[in-house]
Protein backbone atom coordinates (compact mmCIF):
# COMPACT_ATOMS: atom_id res chain seq x y z
CA UNK A 1 0.00 0.00 0.00
CA UNK A 2 1.14 3.46 -0.86
CA UNK A 3 1.26 6.33 1.64
CA UNK A 4 -2.10 7.94 0.36
CA UNK A 5 -3.66 4.47 1.41
CA UNK A 6 -2.42 4.09 4.25
CA UNK A 7 -3.00 7.38 5.61
CA UNK A 8 -6.66 7.09 4.11
CA UNK A 9 -7.24 3.48 6.13
CA UNK A 10 -5.85 4.82 9.36
CA UNK A 11 -8.18 7.81 9.25
CA UNK A 12 -11.19 5.35 9.07
CA UNK A 13 -10.21 2.60 11.52
CA UNK A 14 -9.64 5.91 14.13
CA UNK A 15 -12.52 6.97 13.61
CA UNK A 16 -14.23 4.18 14.36
CA UNK A 17 -12.01 3.83 17.65
CA UNK A 18 -12.77 7.48 18.49
CA UNK A 19 -16.99 6.65 17.55
CA UNK A 20 -16.83 3.58 20.23
CA UNK A 21 -15.41 5.90 22.77
CA UNK A 22 -18.48 8.79 22.16
CA UNK A 23 -20.91 6.33 22.10
CA UNK A 24 -19.74 5.13 25.30
CA UNK A 25 -19.46 8.45 27.24
CA UNK A 26 -23.13 9.09 25.41
CA UNK A 27 -24.79 6.03 27.12
CA UNK A 28 -22.80 6.69 29.84
CA UNK A 29 -24.37 10.21 30.51
CA UNK A 30 -27.98 9.05 30.50
CA UNK A 31 -27.49 7.95 34.35
CA UNK A 32 -26.37 11.17 36.04
CA UNK A 33 -28.71 13.39 33.58
CA UNK A 34 -31.91 11.46 34.37
CA UNK A 35 -31.06 10.88 38.28
CA UNK A 36 -30.17 14.72 38.73
CA UNK A 37 -33.91 15.45 36.68
CA UNK A 38 -32.15 16.87 33.66
CA UNK A 39 -35.49 15.95 31.64
CA UNK A 40 -34.40 18.66 28.48
CA UNK A 41 -30.42 16.88 28.40
CA UNK A 42 -31.50 13.51 28.84
CA UNK A 43 -34.35 13.38 26.11
CA UNK A 44 -31.68 15.25 23.62
CA UNK A 45 -29.23 12.23 23.71
CA UNK A 46 -32.05 10.94 21.16
CA UNK A 47 -32.45 12.12 17.45
CA UNK A 48 -35.68 14.48 17.09
CA UNK A 49 -38.56 11.75 16.58
CA UNK A 50 -36.00 9.26 18.15
CA UNK A 51 -37.91 6.24 20.91
CA UNK A 52 -37.47 4.43 23.88
CA UNK A 53 -39.47 1.34 24.55
CA UNK A 54 -39.32 0.06 28.17
CA UNK A 55 -41.47 -2.85 29.79
CA UNK A 56 -42.43 -2.99 33.53
CA UNK A 57 -43.19 -0.34 36.03
CA UNK A 58 -44.56 2.72 34.55
CA UNK A 59 -43.80 1.20 30.81
CA UNK A 60 -45.83 -0.92 29.22
CA UNK A 61 -43.56 -1.29 26.30
CA UNK A 62 -45.06 0.94 23.88
CA UNK A 63 -42.47 3.14 22.20
CA UNK A 64 -42.64 6.86 23.66
CA UNK A 65 -40.73 9.27 21.54
CA UNK A 66 -38.16 12.03 21.98
CA UNK A 67 -37.78 14.86 23.32
CA UNK A 68 -41.12 16.29 24.29
CA UNK A 69 -43.13 12.41 25.29
CA UNK A 70 -39.47 11.21 26.75
CA UNK A 71 -38.67 14.25 28.52
CA UNK A 72 -42.24 14.24 30.37
CA UNK A 73 -41.71 10.50 31.58
CA UNK A 74 -38.44 11.92 33.77
CA UNK A 75 -40.61 15.06 34.56
CA UNK A 76 -43.86 12.61 35.99
CA UNK A 77 -44.17 12.63 39.57
CA UNK A 78 -42.92 8.51 40.32
CA UNK A 79 -39.72 9.92 38.53
CA UNK A 80 -39.45 12.92 40.68
CA UNK A 81 -40.22 10.57 44.09
CA UNK A 82 -37.00 8.48 42.74
CA UNK A 83 -34.54 10.99 42.29
CA UNK A 84 -35.38 13.03 45.39
CA UNK A 85 -34.77 9.43 47.32
CA UNK A 86 -31.49 8.99 45.82
CA UNK A 87 -31.22 6.59 42.68
CA UNK A 88 -28.91 5.60 40.16
CA UNK A 89 -29.89 4.63 36.14
CA UNK A 90 -27.00 2.56 35.82
CA UNK A 91 -26.07 1.49 32.10
CA UNK A 92 -23.25 -1.52 32.31
CA UNK A 93 -20.58 -1.33 29.71
CA UNK A 94 -22.29 -1.79 26.10
CA UNK A 95 -20.92 -3.97 23.17
CA UNK A 96 -21.18 -1.95 20.05
CA UNK A 97 -20.62 -2.34 16.40
CA UNK A 98 -20.37 0.64 14.20
CA UNK A 99 -21.10 0.44 10.20
CA UNK A 100 -20.46 3.40 9.06
CA UNK A 101 -22.96 6.75 10.56
CA UNK A 102 -24.79 4.11 12.49
CA UNK A 103 -24.60 1.78 15.31
CA UNK A 104 -26.29 -0.52 17.57
CA UNK A 105 -25.37 -1.07 20.93
CA UNK A 106 -26.51 -4.41 23.25
CA UNK A 107 -26.10 -3.79 27.90
CA UNK A 108 -27.61 -4.76 30.86
CA UNK A 109 -29.03 -1.61 32.85
CA UNK A 110 -30.37 -1.37 36.45
CA UNK A 111 -32.04 1.15 38.28
CA UNK A 112 -30.77 1.50 42.20
CA UNK A 113 -32.80 3.10 44.77
CA UNK A 114 -32.06 4.01 48.66
CA UNK A 115 -34.22 2.25 51.14
CA UNK A 116 -32.92 3.52 54.25
CA UNK A 117 -29.27 2.87 54.59
CA UNK A 118 -28.99 0.96 51.28
CA UNK A 119 -29.41 0.31 47.99
CA UNK A 120 -31.63 -1.86 45.96
CA UNK A 121 -31.96 -3.16 42.50
CA UNK A 122 -35.36 -2.28 41.91
CA UNK A 123 -35.21 -3.16 37.73
CA UNK A 124 -32.55 -5.32 36.18
CA UNK A 125 -32.98 -5.27 32.18
CA UNK A 126 -31.35 -5.65 29.01
CA UNK A 127 -31.31 -3.16 26.74
CA UNK A 128 -30.70 -2.78 22.39
CA UNK A 129 -29.93 0.79 20.63
CA UNK A 130 -29.60 1.75 17.55
CA UNK A 131 -27.47 5.40 16.75
CA UNK A 132 -26.93 7.76 14.52
CA UNK A 133 -24.24 10.05 13.89
CA UNK A 134 -25.21 13.36 13.43
CA UNK A 135 -24.08 17.00 12.54
CA UNK A 136 -23.59 17.18 16.65
CA UNK A 137 -21.90 13.83 17.45
CA UNK A 138 -23.90 10.42 18.35
CA UNK A 139 -27.71 10.23 18.87
CA UNK A 140 -30.07 7.08 20.19
CA UNK A 141 -32.13 6.33 17.39
CA UNK A 142 -34.60 3.69 19.14
CA UNK A 143 -33.93 1.84 22.59
CA UNK A 144 -35.92 -0.95 23.70
CA UNK A 145 -35.26 -2.35 27.05
CA UNK A 146 -37.02 -5.57 28.92
CA UNK A 147 -37.15 -6.45 32.15
CA UNK A 148 -34.91 -9.31 33.20
CA UNK A 149 -37.93 -11.55 34.13
CA UNK A 150 -36.99 -14.78 32.29
CA UNK A 151 -39.22 -14.11 29.45
CA UNK A 152 -38.72 -15.69 25.94
CA UNK A 153 -39.11 -11.85 24.57
CA UNK A 154 -36.31 -10.72 27.59
CA UNK A 155 -33.98 -13.61 26.04
CA UNK A 156 -34.54 -12.84 22.36
CA UNK A 157 -33.34 -8.82 23.07
CA UNK A 158 -30.23 -10.49 24.53
CA UNK A 159 -29.39 -12.39 21.79
CA UNK A 160 -29.33 -9.03 19.31
CA UNK A 161 -25.12 -9.23 20.90
CA UNK A 162 -24.63 -11.89 18.05
CA UNK A 163 -24.80 -9.81 15.27
CA UNK A 164 -23.11 -7.09 17.65
CA UNK A 165 -19.61 -8.86 17.67
CA UNK A 166 -20.24 -11.04 14.71
CA UNK A 167 -18.82 -8.66 12.80
CA UNK A 168 -15.10 -8.39 14.22
CA UNK B 1 11.24 10.14 12.50
CA UNK B 2 10.55 9.37 8.46
CA UNK B 3 6.87 8.93 7.03
CA UNK B 4 7.44 5.16 6.46
CA UNK B 5 8.08 5.23 10.50
CA UNK B 6 5.76 7.21 11.39
CA UNK B 7 2.69 5.13 9.68
CA UNK B 8 4.11 1.54 11.14
CA UNK B 9 4.36 3.39 14.48
CA UNK B 10 0.28 4.68 13.93
CA UNK B 11 -0.63 1.18 12.76
CA UNK B 12 0.65 -0.57 15.40
CA UNK B 13 -0.65 1.62 17.96
CA UNK B 14 -3.96 1.85 16.45
CA UNK B 15 -4.28 -1.94 16.18
CA UNK B 16 -3.68 -1.73 20.51
CA UNK B 17 -6.44 0.37 20.49
CA UNK B 18 -8.77 -1.53 18.38
CA UNK B 19 -7.96 -4.74 20.34
CA UNK B 20 -8.70 -2.96 23.42
CA UNK B 21 -12.24 -2.42 22.56
CA UNK B 22 -12.71 -5.99 20.66
CA UNK B 23 -12.00 -7.07 24.05
CA UNK B 24 -14.35 -5.11 26.08
CA UNK B 25 -17.43 -6.44 23.62
CA UNK B 26 -15.95 -9.67 23.98
CA UNK B 27 -15.74 -9.57 27.77
CA UNK B 28 -19.48 -7.71 27.87
CA UNK B 29 -21.44 -10.31 25.11
CA UNK B 30 -20.51 -13.25 27.65
CA UNK B 31 -23.39 -12.10 29.79
CA UNK B 32 -25.90 -11.64 26.95
CA UNK B 33 -24.98 -14.67 25.79
CA UNK B 34 -25.47 -17.49 29.01
CA UNK B 35 -28.29 -15.28 30.32
CA UNK B 36 -29.85 -16.16 26.79
CA UNK B 37 -29.04 -19.79 27.03
CA UNK B 38 -27.22 -19.02 24.35
CA UNK B 39 -24.79 -22.50 25.52
CA UNK B 40 -22.63 -23.32 22.44
CA UNK B 41 -22.09 -19.31 21.48
CA UNK B 42 -21.31 -18.38 25.27
CA UNK B 43 -18.66 -21.28 24.77
CA UNK B 44 -17.50 -19.95 21.42
CA UNK B 45 -15.81 -16.94 23.26
CA UNK B 46 -13.35 -19.40 24.35
CA UNK B 47 -10.50 -20.87 21.97
CA UNK B 48 -10.89 -24.87 22.16
CA UNK B 49 -9.29 -26.19 24.98
CA UNK B 50 -9.46 -23.13 26.96
CA UNK B 51 -10.90 -23.02 30.68
CA UNK B 52 -13.26 -21.28 33.02
CA UNK B 53 -12.55 -21.97 36.84
CA UNK B 54 -15.16 -20.61 39.40
CA UNK B 55 -15.38 -21.29 43.01
CA UNK B 56 -18.73 -20.83 44.82
CA UNK B 57 -22.36 -22.24 44.05
CA UNK B 58 -21.53 -25.40 41.92
CA UNK B 59 -18.12 -24.36 41.07
CA UNK B 60 -15.56 -25.92 42.85
CA UNK B 61 -12.79 -24.22 41.70
CA UNK B 62 -11.71 -26.79 39.22
CA UNK B 63 -11.06 -25.87 35.92
CA UNK B 64 -13.79 -26.83 33.25
CA UNK B 65 -12.95 -27.24 29.27
CA UNK B 66 -14.35 -25.22 26.62
CA UNK B 67 -16.40 -25.97 24.55
CA UNK B 68 -18.08 -29.24 25.70
CA UNK B 69 -17.70 -28.73 29.35
CA UNK B 70 -18.17 -25.19 29.55
CA UNK B 71 -21.91 -25.24 27.11
CA UNK B 72 -23.37 -28.15 29.65
CA UNK B 73 -22.62 -25.99 32.32
CA UNK B 74 -25.09 -23.68 30.49
CA UNK B 75 -27.28 -26.35 30.07
CA UNK B 76 -27.82 -27.91 33.10
CA UNK B 77 -30.50 -27.55 35.23
CA UNK B 78 -29.47 -24.94 37.76
CA UNK B 79 -28.54 -23.05 35.11
CA UNK B 80 -31.82 -23.32 32.98
CA UNK B 81 -34.13 -22.35 35.92
CA UNK B 82 -31.51 -19.13 36.76
CA UNK B 83 -31.83 -17.41 33.33
CA UNK B 84 -35.82 -18.41 33.57
CA UNK B 85 -36.63 -16.57 37.06
CA UNK B 86 -34.28 -13.47 35.50
CA UNK B 87 -30.87 -12.79 35.24
CA UNK B 88 -27.93 -10.95 34.39
CA UNK B 89 -24.39 -12.36 34.57
CA UNK B 90 -22.76 -8.95 34.77
CA UNK B 91 -18.79 -8.10 33.95
CA UNK B 92 -17.93 -4.96 35.52
CA UNK B 93 -15.42 -2.94 33.03
CA UNK B 94 -12.53 -4.85 33.01
CA UNK B 95 -8.66 -3.43 32.97
CA UNK B 96 -6.70 -4.63 30.08
CA UNK B 97 -2.99 -5.44 29.13
CA UNK B 98 -2.30 -6.09 25.57
CA UNK B 99 1.27 -7.44 24.57
CA UNK B 100 1.05 -8.47 20.64
CA UNK B 101 -1.13 -11.14 20.02
CA UNK B 102 -2.16 -11.58 23.96
CA UNK B 103 -3.61 -9.91 26.89
CA UNK B 104 -4.86 -10.43 30.09
CA UNK B 105 -7.74 -9.00 32.03
CA UNK B 106 -9.27 -8.04 35.52
CA UNK B 107 -12.38 -6.79 36.59
CA UNK B 108 -15.91 -8.15 38.81
CA UNK B 109 -18.58 -9.95 37.75
CA UNK B 110 -21.81 -10.41 39.64
CA UNK B 111 -24.71 -12.73 39.01
CA UNK B 112 -27.99 -10.96 39.38
CA UNK B 113 -31.15 -12.65 40.20
CA UNK B 114 -34.97 -11.98 40.32
CA UNK B 115 -36.95 -12.55 43.20
CA UNK B 116 -40.35 -11.41 43.20
CA UNK B 117 -40.15 -7.54 42.00
CA UNK B 118 -36.50 -6.84 42.71
CA UNK B 119 -33.18 -8.48 41.47
CA UNK B 120 -30.72 -9.56 44.40
CA UNK B 121 -26.59 -10.38 43.98
CA UNK B 122 -26.15 -13.77 44.42
CA UNK B 123 -23.05 -14.00 43.64
CA UNK B 124 -20.22 -11.70 43.42
CA UNK B 125 -16.98 -11.97 42.24
CA UNK B 126 -13.59 -10.91 40.94
CA UNK B 127 -11.94 -12.31 37.72
CA UNK B 128 -8.73 -12.89 35.90
CA UNK B 129 -8.62 -13.59 32.04
CA UNK B 130 -5.78 -14.62 29.58
CA UNK B 131 -6.88 -14.28 25.91
CA UNK B 132 -5.14 -14.75 22.77
CA UNK B 133 -5.42 -13.24 19.59
CA UNK B 134 -7.17 -15.73 17.06
CA UNK B 135 -7.94 -15.95 12.80
CA UNK B 136 -11.68 -15.23 14.35
CA UNK B 137 -10.77 -12.59 16.75
CA UNK B 138 -9.86 -12.40 20.08
CA UNK B 139 -10.41 -15.10 21.99
CA UNK B 140 -10.71 -15.82 26.23
CA UNK B 141 -7.56 -18.90 26.77
CA UNK B 142 -8.55 -19.06 30.38
CA UNK B 143 -10.74 -17.44 33.32
CA UNK B 144 -10.54 -18.08 36.58
CA UNK B 145 -13.24 -16.71 39.19
CA UNK B 146 -13.35 -16.51 42.64
CA UNK B 147 -16.23 -15.36 44.79
CA UNK B 148 -15.77 -12.23 47.16
CA UNK B 149 -15.47 -13.70 50.58
CA UNK B 150 -13.22 -12.20 52.18
CA UNK B 151 -10.35 -14.59 51.78
CA UNK B 152 -6.52 -14.20 51.08
CA UNK B 153 -7.28 -16.47 47.43
CA UNK B 154 -9.73 -13.34 46.82
CA UNK B 155 -7.18 -11.11 47.71
CA UNK B 156 -4.51 -12.28 46.04
CA UNK B 157 -6.47 -12.21 42.04
CA UNK B 158 -7.08 -8.91 42.91
CA UNK B 159 -3.54 -8.12 42.61
CA UNK B 160 -3.34 -9.20 39.16
CA UNK B 161 -4.56 -5.87 38.71
CA UNK B 162 -0.92 -4.57 39.02
CA UNK B 163 0.78 -6.20 36.29
CA UNK B 164 -2.35 -5.04 33.84
CA UNK B 165 -1.89 -1.43 34.80
CA UNK B 166 1.88 -1.38 35.57
CA UNK B 167 2.97 -1.36 31.87
CA UNK B 168 1.17 1.54 31.18
CA UNK C 1 -4.01 18.46 3.79
CA UNK C 2 -0.42 17.48 3.15
CA UNK C 3 0.60 14.19 4.53
CA UNK C 4 2.84 15.41 6.99
CA UNK C 5 -0.44 17.65 8.58
CA UNK C 6 -2.28 14.17 8.20
CA UNK C 7 0.12 12.65 10.21
CA UNK C 8 0.33 14.82 12.85
CA UNK C 9 -3.39 14.66 13.26
CA UNK C 10 -3.45 11.27 13.56
CA UNK C 11 -0.86 11.19 16.07
CA UNK C 12 -2.98 13.70 18.02
CA UNK C 13 -6.27 12.32 17.42
CA UNK C 14 -4.87 8.64 18.49
CA UNK C 15 -2.91 10.09 21.62
CA UNK C 16 -6.41 11.23 23.24
CA UNK C 17 -8.13 7.46 22.10
CA UNK C 18 -5.02 5.56 24.03
CA UNK C 19 -5.49 8.40 26.99
CA UNK C 20 -9.63 7.39 27.17
CA UNK C 21 -8.48 3.70 27.39
CA UNK C 22 -5.65 3.81 29.69
CA UNK C 23 -8.04 6.47 32.18
CA UNK C 24 -10.86 3.64 31.87
CA UNK C 25 -8.00 1.14 33.31
CA UNK C 26 -6.78 3.35 35.94
CA UNK C 27 -10.67 4.31 37.35
CA UNK C 28 -11.39 0.51 37.30
CA UNK C 29 -8.01 -0.40 39.10
CA UNK C 30 -8.89 1.32 41.91
CA UNK C 31 -11.39 -1.48 43.02
CA UNK C 32 -9.27 -4.83 43.49
CA UNK C 33 -6.31 -2.41 44.96
CA UNK C 34 -8.59 -1.35 48.07
CA UNK C 35 -10.43 -4.54 48.63
CA UNK C 36 -7.47 -6.28 48.34
CA UNK C 37 -5.92 -4.05 51.07
CA UNK C 38 -3.34 -2.67 48.46
CA UNK C 39 -3.46 0.79 50.51
CA UNK C 40 0.21 2.42 49.11
CA UNK C 41 -0.54 0.77 45.53
CA UNK C 42 -4.50 2.61 45.92
CA UNK C 43 -2.64 6.04 47.17
CA UNK C 44 -0.45 5.97 43.90
CA UNK C 45 -3.46 6.15 41.56
CA UNK C 46 -3.67 9.80 42.89
CA UNK C 47 -0.50 12.85 42.30
CA UNK C 48 1.14 13.41 45.18
CA UNK C 49 -1.17 16.11 47.37
CA UNK C 50 -4.15 14.93 45.52
CA UNK C 51 -7.49 14.24 46.93
CA UNK C 52 -11.07 12.36 47.82
CA UNK C 53 -13.51 13.96 49.13
CA UNK C 54 -16.50 11.59 50.42
CA UNK C 55 -19.46 12.12 52.13
CA UNK C 56 -21.69 8.71 53.99
CA UNK C 57 -20.09 6.17 56.46
CA UNK C 58 -16.94 7.71 58.05
CA UNK C 59 -16.52 10.49 55.72
CA UNK C 60 -17.58 13.73 56.30
CA UNK C 61 -16.90 15.39 52.71
CA UNK C 62 -13.57 16.86 53.88
CA UNK C 63 -10.65 16.05 51.51
CA UNK C 64 -8.45 13.28 52.20
CA UNK C 65 -4.77 13.85 51.12
CA UNK C 66 -2.84 11.32 49.11
CA UNK C 67 -0.81 9.50 49.43
CA UNK C 68 -0.49 9.19 53.46
CA UNK C 69 -3.35 10.19 54.80
CA UNK C 70 -5.40 8.36 52.14
CA UNK C 71 -3.45 5.20 52.58
CA UNK C 72 -4.29 5.35 55.81
CA UNK C 73 -8.44 5.27 55.48
CA UNK C 74 -7.50 1.54 53.41
CA UNK C 75 -5.59 0.45 56.81
CA UNK C 76 -8.31 1.45 58.83
CA UNK C 77 -10.13 -0.83 61.29
CA UNK C 78 -13.68 -0.66 59.16
CA UNK C 79 -11.96 -0.94 56.18
CA UNK C 80 -9.75 -3.91 57.24
CA UNK C 81 -12.87 -5.66 58.33
CA UNK C 82 -14.81 -4.74 55.08
CA UNK C 83 -12.55 -6.52 52.66
CA UNK C 84 -11.84 -9.44 55.09
CA UNK C 85 -15.78 -10.11 54.81
CA UNK C 86 -15.72 -9.76 51.40
CA UNK C 87 -16.43 -6.56 49.27
CA UNK C 88 -16.03 -5.11 45.55
CA UNK C 89 -15.26 -1.06 45.20
CA UNK C 90 -17.23 -1.52 41.97
CA UNK C 91 -16.80 1.69 39.44
CA UNK C 92 -19.07 2.16 36.61
CA UNK C 93 -17.67 2.54 33.35
CA UNK C 94 -17.10 6.40 33.17
CA UNK C 95 -17.93 9.37 30.77
CA UNK C 96 -14.48 10.76 30.21
CA UNK C 97 -12.87 14.39 28.86
CA UNK C 98 -9.87 14.85 27.71
CA UNK C 99 -8.02 18.13 26.61
CA UNK C 100 -4.52 18.25 26.62
CA UNK C 101 -2.58 16.61 29.69
CA UNK C 102 -5.43 17.43 31.67
CA UNK C 103 -9.29 15.40 32.04
CA UNK C 104 -12.40 14.91 33.70
CA UNK C 105 -14.45 11.94 34.28
CA UNK C 106 -18.01 11.43 35.65
CA UNK C 107 -19.31 7.70 36.90
CA UNK C 108 -21.17 5.79 39.57
CA UNK C 109 -19.56 3.63 42.41
CA UNK C 110 -20.88 0.77 44.50
CA UNK C 111 -19.70 -0.61 47.38
CA UNK C 112 -20.73 -3.98 47.55
CA UNK C 113 -20.41 -6.21 50.98
CA UNK C 114 -20.99 -9.95 51.30
CA UNK C 115 -23.55 -10.67 53.84
CA UNK C 116 -24.29 -14.80 54.73
CA UNK C 117 -25.04 -16.09 50.80
CA UNK C 118 -25.46 -12.70 49.72
CA UNK C 119 -23.63 -9.49 48.33
CA UNK C 120 -25.98 -5.86 49.23
CA UNK C 121 -25.09 -2.49 47.80
CA UNK C 122 -23.58 -0.63 51.37
CA UNK C 123 -23.12 2.79 49.39
CA UNK C 124 -23.96 3.85 45.64
CA UNK C 125 -22.44 7.46 44.63
CA UNK C 126 -22.09 9.42 41.95
CA UNK C 127 -17.99 10.82 41.17
CA UNK C 128 -16.57 13.42 39.93
CA UNK C 129 -12.71 13.13 38.97
CA UNK C 130 -10.17 15.67 37.79
CA UNK C 131 -7.30 13.45 36.27
CA UNK C 132 -3.41 14.87 34.67
CA UNK C 133 -1.11 13.35 33.33
CA UNK C 134 2.43 12.91 34.62
CA UNK C 135 5.51 11.26 33.72
CA UNK C 136 4.25 7.44 35.08
CA UNK C 137 1.09 7.80 33.07
CA UNK C 138 -2.17 9.76 33.90
CA UNK C 139 -3.04 10.37 37.62
CA UNK C 140 -6.23 11.84 40.01
CA UNK C 141 -5.61 15.22 40.86
CA UNK C 142 -9.13 15.40 43.08
CA UNK C 143 -12.03 13.28 43.11
CA UNK C 144 -15.43 14.13 44.83
CA UNK C 145 -17.84 11.42 45.92
CA UNK C 146 -21.47 12.05 46.79
CA UNK C 147 -23.91 9.47 48.29
CA UNK C 148 -27.11 8.81 46.43
CA UNK C 149 -29.29 10.19 49.16
CA UNK C 150 -31.56 12.76 46.70
CA UNK C 151 -30.11 16.16 48.13
CA UNK C 152 -29.09 18.73 45.68
CA UNK C 153 -25.73 18.62 46.16
CA UNK C 154 -25.51 14.66 44.56
CA UNK C 155 -27.55 16.21 42.07
CA UNK C 156 -25.20 18.83 41.16
CA UNK C 157 -22.07 16.30 40.92
CA UNK C 158 -24.48 14.48 38.34
CA UNK C 159 -24.99 17.98 36.51
CA UNK C 160 -21.24 17.85 35.94
CA UNK C 161 -21.50 15.23 32.98
CA UNK C 162 -22.82 17.83 31.02
CA UNK C 163 -19.19 19.53 30.61
CA UNK C 164 -17.94 16.24 29.99
CA UNK C 165 -20.14 15.04 27.00
CA UNK C 166 -20.61 18.66 25.41
CA UNK C 167 -17.14 19.01 24.19
CA UNK C 168 -18.06 15.85 21.77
Amino acid sequence: MGVEERLSELESRLRRAEDHLEILNLLNSYGPLVDSGSAIEASALWVEGGGYAFSGGVGDGSRIRAPEALASVYEAEWHQELIHTGSAHLTATPAIRIVGDEAEAVAYSFVVRREDERWFLLRAAINHWTLRRSVDGWRIIDRVNRLLDGSPASHELMRTILSVVSAE
